[in-house]
């Protein structure tokens, strides 16, 4: 184990992008869609990136304070009428129960196929949780699709802010009633590890290459020298010695 | 099932007296204290009840708003020093890592002998958490020792009250994206299904009749006319056809 003098005893991950395929879950929901919709010749994977480019800026707006705090599921669905505009597609005419389908989206998704048995080898020696920007509801709705064995739920909605501010770290890891010190931040994502460093957490990388599918180009090497550095959840696993 | 139109999708449970036999871990956890401490000669059952007595009327001055929210770990730890002192045990006298170990029996008190089999099943079909005036730290701490399977932790916290204060069970189901109707409220005391009613929760009687040892007097019988009534977690998930 690296560096501080506390051991870890509790995982907080980032899901979207660590531990589900948002890519390929959307696009498979927004295939469906437009099938069911007139078949509107949009490619759907352009479809679910425009969607997730959007999620970034909405947050903004609620982590710089001019906007009271919102769950996810709600900046998704106002996303989605941006989204579908873009490409063409009325809103209007469509029944609300479709769209609302279409964004339940973001609560059916699959995980990578190392994190059902990473989860259970990790969860024998650590309290594990997501520290995600999804709301309560939409975790427990992922973790239930794919029986995710989480030991609670934290993250955006108890913090009742967006990462990375610093309140949605330091009220995770209180919740708990640790130190910062004796919680690792596991993502995919060097911003998300870079501001829970600056929280005091430790620090777990976990390598998605295609989160973007093929030609990404974001993540794909460590900006600073993580606590760990993992292939996926089984590589963590047999590095921590699970 | 019986009266509202909307079909239950979650359950919250009460946890200590519900799920787990607080009495019983609590009273051996004083035992081991006291043989290491002078073998003081005090019942561990009257202790352990003596404790638990205190539980209601601390949480009293938060509810009516007269103290901010504090887990109630620190509540049983005030407490704790109150029964010391009664049973003329001198807390001063004892290295505080002994009181703290005294104090973390509340997060380590085996479930009723139905209740890992009962919540699998009753998993299945419905959405588990705890809806306790346990904090998260505690309720994570507890699901681990007892391999409960929840699927998140609400309650006490997240609303920054205690139950039966109609925040405690709003929030919760709040939290879930569901309406009170969608929700069961899951307790062995007539006074928390009482309250969860009065939200607008489904209400669901579990017989628990020693959970105050043999002698006990108070929910032997149901006050009202609950949605489900189950001798245990078994019975319940056998009516809910689980």
């Amino acid at each position: 184990m690296d560096g501080g003098t506390d051991q870890i005893k509790f995982l907080g991950f980032d899901v979207f992008g660590t531990i589900v395929d948002w890519r390929t879950g959307v696009a498979k929901a927004v295939q469906v869609f437009l099938e069911n919709n007139g078949g509107v010749p949009v490619d759907p994977y352009a479809f679910a990136d425009d969607w997730r480019a959007l999620y970034q800026p909405s947050m903004a707006r609620i982590r710089e304070g001019h906007r009271a705090w919102v769950p996810l599921t709600i900046l998704n669905r106002e996303n989605l009428e941006t989204v579908l505009k873009r490409h063409n597609i009325s809103s209007s005419s469509l029944p609300d129960a479709e769209l609302e389908t279409l964004n339940e989206a973001w609560e059916r998704l699959d995980p990578w196929p190392d994190v059902i048995e990473g989860l259970l080898r990790l969860k024998r020696v650590f309290g594990l949780a997501p520290f995600s920007n999804g709301s309560i509801a939409n975790m427990v709705k992922l973790a239930r699709y794919a029986a995710l064995p989480w030991d609670a739920i934290l993250g955006a909605e108890i913090s009742r802010t967006y990462k990375p501010q610093p309140e949605t770290y330091l009220r995770s890891v209180e919740a708990l009633g640790l130190r910062p010190s004796q919680v690792a931040m596991v993502a995919a994502h060097n911003d998300d590890l870079f501001a829970a460093r600056q929280c005091g957490l430790r620090t777990i990388f976990i390598h998605r290459p295609t989160e973007y599918g093929q030609g990404q180009t974001s993540d794909l090497t460590c900006t600073q020298k993580w606590d760990f550095i993992a292939s996926d959840l089984n590589d963590l696993a047999s590095q921590m010695g699970c």
